[in-house]
C-alpha cells in the first residue's frame, strides 16, 4: 500500500493515485486463490462436465467438488445446489418456479429487484402479492408475514439482508412460520453467503439464492439451494442439465471459483466479520459527526462493513463521482438501480424524504480494506460533503451556512 | 507434441498418455489470448459494470468493447447483442420471449434440446409447434417452411448447423420467406459463430443464439442478437441491465472473453475452416474403409470438423470409452443429450435405424488438431470397431464374421 495521498501529489495522477475499493455489496475482487483454482478448467480441464471421456470427466469432478463447498457452508446437500448464472436468475427461479396463477406471494418493500421486479411481472398475470413494510430500521415483523398469511399464500420471499442498509431480517423466525404453515420460504442471501452463518436447516429455508461475485468468486456464478422435496419448474429448459432444473452447459471455472470462494469464506467468515464490524463502527462513529448527517439501517442488526449515510442538502450521485476523483469508490443506493432516476426504493421504505435518500452514501467495506484505507476515507469525506453543500440549491430551513 | 502412441509404452501411462481432444462441438479450451484478455476483469478491474465510480467505468468499458467485438462478426450493431449465460438461454428467450398462447411456431426435428423442449415445454401453455422433418442429410427444406405458415405463425427457429451431423440449413432462403411472411425468424448458431461467417443482414436473421464456449471463448457466457425493432419479453427479470432485456450483474471477464474469441474467430476463421475440413475429409475416407460405416449428414453441406460417422453392430457408447482409453475424446451424439438412454433424435429423423442410431461417433475437430492426431486416431480406430464387433450382441444378417 501507498503511503496515504502520496499519488495527489504526483503530475502522473492517473496512473498514480491511491485506488481504495469500497463498494463490496456491488461485486468484489476474485480472491488469487479462487482464480488459481479456476484457471485449470479454462484452458486444461476444460471438458463439458456431460461428456463421456477424461476431459468430461475432470470437468464434472470439479463441479461437483464445488457444489459440495458451497452445500457445505450453508448446512445443505450437494444435491439441493442447483447451479445457475447469479443471484438474479436464482431469485427469478424460486419465484417463477413455485407460484402459478392464483397463488399469493409475500415479500418486503426493500427486497432486490430481482425479487420486486419479478413479483410485479407476476402480478400482470394473475398472481397477488403483499408487499410488507417495514420499520425504520428496515426490518420486517415477523408478526406482519403472519398476519398476511391467506388460504392462496404459496410463496414468502424475504431477504437475508438488504443490499442497502445492510438490516438483517430475522429470517430464523419468519421461516418457522412459514413452515408451521406450509408455506414455502424463500431468502435472497446474495449478500450474506460467506459473509455471516447460514444454516438452512436451522433456519427453516426452504430456497436460498447465492451469487459468486459477492463473495470473492467470479460473476456470471450463482445457486439456488432448493430443499429435498420441493418442488421448482426450470425457468430455463434444454438438455437437462442440473437433474432437469436448469439447463445448459455448466458453467464449470465458474463453479469452481464459487465453490473455492465459499470454502475460503469459511474458514476466515468469523474474523473477517469482526474485523469488519469494528471498521465499520469507526467509520459510521466519524461520519455521524459531519452536522446533519444520519445512518440508515439497524444500528446492530446488520452487516459488518456496512455504512449507509445519509448527508442532507446534497446529492448522492455527486459525493459518488468527487470521492472516485479521489480514488475512493462507493455507491449511492443499490448500484443495480443507477438505470433508474428514482431515490432508493429502500431508503423510502424505511422513512426517509425524497432529498435524505438523493442525498445517500453506501459504504461497503471488504477484505482488502485497511485501517490505513478508513483514515484516507475520513479524510476526504467531510471535506467532499462540505464543499458540495456549498454549491447546493437545498438550503437549511433556518437559513444557517453549512 | 510427444511422439506418437509413446505414452501407451509407460508404466506411468495416465500422466503420461497422449490425449487428444477432438470433442470441439461440445466445447472448446479458452484461447490463452483470450484468458490473457479475461484476467484483469477478475482482479484489477474487477467492478460493477453499472457502479458510478472508475471500477465500475473500467468494467463498463470492457463489456462495450466486447459487445462490440461479437456484433463486428456476425455484422450487427452493439446494441442489437443482448449477452446471457449461454446459448440455451438465449434459445429460450427467444422463444418464450417473443411467442403467447394462441401462436403457432415453425422448427424442425433436429434442433437441439434448448429449442425442441422449450418449445414442448410452451405446448402445453396453449402454443401451437410444427416440428418439420428433414431429408436424409439432415436438411429443412424452404418450401416446407412456407407450406407450415399459418395465420398465426408467430416464430420460424431453425439452426444454423447441427450439433451432432454439421449439416449446414438454408438459412437465407428461410429467412427470406419469414421476412416476406413478416414472421419472426430466429436461428440457433451456436454451432457456427466463428466457425463459418453469418451475416444477420444477408441471412434475413432476426435473432440469433451464440455460445462463448463454442469457439474458444469461456463457459457462462453467450448472447442473443435482436434485431433493432424486434421486441421481445425478458426471462429473468430485476435490477434493469443490458436495456431491461436481461437482468443481473454483468458476467465482464465472460463477455471481455466472448468478444476476444469473436475477434480471434473472425481473424482466423477463413483459413482455419479450410484447414479443418482437409483433415475432416482425411478422416471420414479412412473411416469409411471400415466395414459397414456410413457417414452421417449431409456431405458438403457440413460444418468443416465434423465426422459423424455410423458403425453397425456396436455401441457408441462403448466405442468413444474405448478411444478415450487411448487418450482421445470424442462423442456419440450430442454431449447435452447423454441423460437420456434414447438415440439420437438428430440421427433418428435423418431415418438411421436404432441400432445404427446407437452405434454413432462424432468426431469434432478444432485448432489444436494436427494431422499427427489424425493418424493416431486413424490407427486406433478401425482396431476399436474390429475389438467391438467380436463381443457384439449383434449380427450380421448374412452371419458373415466380422
Amino acid at each position: 500500500m501507498r503511503p496515504k495521498g502520496a499519488g495527489s501529489a504526483s503530475n502522473d495522477c492517473v496512473i498514480d493515485m491511491r485506488r481504495i475499493y469500497m463498494d463490496h455489496a456491488a461485486t468484489t475482487p476474485v480472491d488469487r486463490e479462487v482464480l488459481k483454482a479456476m484457471e485449470p478448467y479454462f484452458t486444461k480441464k476444460f471438458g463439458n462436465a456431460s461428456s463421456l471421456h477424461s476431459f468430461g470427466f475432470e470437468a464434472k469432478k470439479g463441479l461437483e467438488t464445488a457444489r459440495t463447498q458451497i452445500a457445505k457452508l450453508i448446512n445443505a446437500y450437494p444435491s439441493e445446489i442447483v447451479f445457475t448464472s447469479g443471484g438474479t436468475e436464482s431469485d427469478n427461479m424460486a419465484i417463477r418456479g413455485t407460484v402459478k396463477e392464483g397463488d399469493h406471494i409475500i415479500t418486503s418493500r426493500i427486497e432486490h429487484h430481482a425479487v420486486l421486479n419479478t413479483c410485479s411481472e407476476l402480478e400482470k398475470h394473475g398472481v397477488e402479492v403483499t408487499y410488507l413494510p417495514v420499520d425504520s430500521h428496515g426490518l420486517v415483523s415477523p408478526a406482519d408475514v403472519e398476519k398476511a398469511f391467506r388460504k392462496n399464500t404459496r410463496l414468502v420471499s424475504i431477504m437475508h439482508a438488504n443490499n442497502e442498509i445492510g438490516t438483517i431480517q430475522p429470517i430464523k423466525k419468519i421461516g418457522a412460520l412459514c413452515r408451521k404453515n406450509r408455506i414455502l420460504f424463500h431468502t435472497d442471501a446474495v449478500q450474506t453467503v460467506g459473509k455471516i452463518p447460514i444454516d438452512v436447516e436451522k433456519m427453516n429455508i426452504d430456497m436460498l439464492s447465492a451469487s459468486g461475485h459477492k463473495l470473492y468468486g467470479p460473476k456470471g456464478i450463482g445457486c439456488l439451494y432448493i430443499r429435498n422435496g420441493v418442488r421448482v419448474n426450470p425457468l430455463i429448459t434444454g438438455g437437462g442439465h442440473e437433474h432437469g432444473l436448469r439447463s445448459g452447459t455448466e458453467n464449470v471455472p465458474g463453479a469452481v471459483g464459487f465453490g473455492k470462494a465459499c470454502e475460503l469464506a469459511a474458514r476466515y467468515m468469523g474474523n473477517e466479520a469482526r474485523r469488519l464490524k469494528q471498521l465499520g463502527n469507526t467509520v459510521t462513529r466519524a461520519a455521524l459527526e459531519i452536522p446533519d448527517s444520519r445512518l440508515n439501517g439497524h444500528p446492530e442488526k446488520r452487516l459488518p462493513g456496512n455504512i449507509n449515510m445519509s448527508f442532507d442538502f446534497i446529492e448522492g450521485e455527486s459525493l459518488v463521482l468527487r470521492l472516485d476523483e479521489k480514488g475512493i469508490a462507493v455507491s449511492t443506493g443499490s448500484a443495480c438501480s443507477t438505470k433508474s432516476l428514482e431515490p432508493s426504493h429502500v431508503l423510502i421504505a424505511i422513512g426517509l424524504k425524497h432529498m435524505q435518500a438523493h442525498g445517500s452514501l453506501r459504504i461497503t467495506l471488504g477484505k482488502d480494506n485497511t485501517r490505513s484505507d478508513i483514515d484516507y476515507l475520513l479524510e476526504a469525506l467531510p471535506d467532499v460533503v462540505s464543499s458540495l453543500r456549498k454549491i447546493s440549491p437545498f438550503k437549511r430551513k433556518e437559513g444557517g451556512r453549512f
